[in-house]
């Protein structure tokens, strides 16, 4: 295939999973009567409000490459998808970043207030956990265990919230490379590789072909922040839906400040190579995500 | 045994235990040099700050009573430990109850500040399932799946954050009884509920003897609760190591606005008499349970 042909089927793949990623969520959240209804009402506003879906698209396209189950996969990527909105909720909010803006509408406490925002947030994350471990995402107990633990892993202390917290302190003062690096690593590097390995855990597969999945997701997130920080350097607030050059001026170290743009650039790159070498051990049905790579770094938003 | 021999057999059940939770809990959360070092600094300040531990220690003497190991126990106590610090985090933050004070210390916001409170809460609320999915915690992964999809249903929208939510709709406005009810039992009593039920899930009981435990978690987690509301009008901050006649002054219905002092006194009893009925089954061995249904109303913080 050409490369405009990947590309194409790349996006046919990713708008066609958006809309089935949507309707988990959307069934997943149902609205209840009664005083607490506003609280379902915020996590719907939070985790179906758009996004390119990413991190759920990364998980569905992993466990089809493995011969998963699509249904299973679509709780999978519904859950990470509901980890990352409740972190995307709790960036917002007036004490962190303090952003008015997200997806091209108001963040979530803007929209309802903080207390519920907040709350949003804390269901959000307890439900990612509830959907992995319902039985209905798999028969296995050991796979349902092992997806939410390792999901735990990925988004706790020593993960996205403490990278997070690496962020938040680094705020104002310059950091070097290595230490920029492990916080995106942590921050948002770690949800993007579970997204990829949980397809492979939902799967079952062998050890080696799980490492080469997160070989590629690892070098996927980052290549994927990498090209975040040119984009929010360089693109409208129009373009991204969210406020742009918002780390300039909280005068955080990002990967534009330490290479400058042309050398940030050439490093997303060089990870979106990374990414595709980690499949080279896989057929033509890995195409979509070597697509997918490419995808990561030369997006508009 | 008599009445006095039970609660000092309570006592020292309660600890023992105590001090074997904090021990678990500190051994759970290694601080790690770095930036994010205050992260698990806020974690520590919030989960080991003291407290009563009455949901590890039912979780603990459950387990006990069926048999189950007591270091699994003390795991699963230190995760519900866990997820009651994170709410008292988020409860306390300046946009929910605006809490300065909490068990006779800054609450963690005011200690540290909100961004890292916020982050914390979260950090506790992953931990606490991260924990229940190690293996070391139990080796059948059904059971850990269990342990944690249960306290995924007891902590999120369906329970304690929902009833959270209906708590701050409900300010300013007289809530009639049995919608007070309905937000105690998904506020406070189903972590309550949980803890009990988590011990007799780690030693993999019938139904029958689950479904008594259970009885007992939500009839003792009501009494805890009525005799909180009682407290908070009559003890002082002192005594209670939190800002007291909070709910009055936040325009909150409670037990006390609606049934009277003597009339919520009455209602503590009755309730806990239920929690002591649905251990009927049970030899002496629950003893320790039956004088903690005892205590919940008696006690004087």
């Amino acid at each position: 295939m050409s490369p405009n042909n990947h590309s194409s089927a790349l996006k046919e793949s990713l708008s066609h999973a958006c809309s089935d990623i949507e309707q988990t969520i959307d069934s997943l959240l149902p609205m209840v009567p009664g005083d607490d209804a506003i609280l379902l009402e915020a996590m719907r506003y939070a985790a179906l409000g758009g996004g390119k879906r990413l991190r759920g698209f990364l998980a569905v396209e992993v466990a089809s490459l493995f011969g998963a189950s699509r249904q299973s996969a679509l709780r999978v990527a519904a859950s990470v998808e509901f980890l990352h909105a409740y972190s995307l909720v709790h960036d917002d909010l007036p004490s962190m970043d303090d952003d008015d803006l997200r997806r091209g509408r108001p963040s979530t406490h803007r929209q309802f207030n903080e207390a519920i925002a907040i709350l949003a947030g804390d269901a959000l994350q307890t439900s990612a956990f509830e959907v992995l471990l319902d039985p209905e995402t798999h028969s296995d107990p050991l796979i349902r265990a092992n997806l939410a633990l390792a999901l735990a892993k990925a988004s706790g202390s020593a993960g996205m919230v403490g990278g997070q917290v690496i962020d938040i302190q680094g705020e104002g003062r310059a950091l070097p490379l290595n230490e920029v690096r492990r916080l995106h690593a942590m921050k948002t590097g770690a949800l993007i590789r579970y997204s990829a390995e949980a397809g492979a855990i939902l799967a079952g597969v062998t050890d080696e072909r799980r490492d080469a999945i997160i070989s590629y997701g690892n070098n996927l997130g980052t290549a994927f922040q990498v090209a975040d920080d040119v984009l929010d350097s360089t693109a409208s607030a129009e373009e991204l839906g969210k406020t742009a050059g918002k780390d300039e001026a909280n005068g955080k170290s990002t990967y534009v400040s330490l290479l400058g743009i042309d050398g940030a650039k050439a490093e997303a790159r060089r990870l979106s190579e990374q990414a595709r070498d980690a499949l080279s051990s896989f057929n033509e049905k890995a195409n979509t995500l070597r697509a997918l790579a490419d995808y990561v770094v030369e997006r508009r938003n």
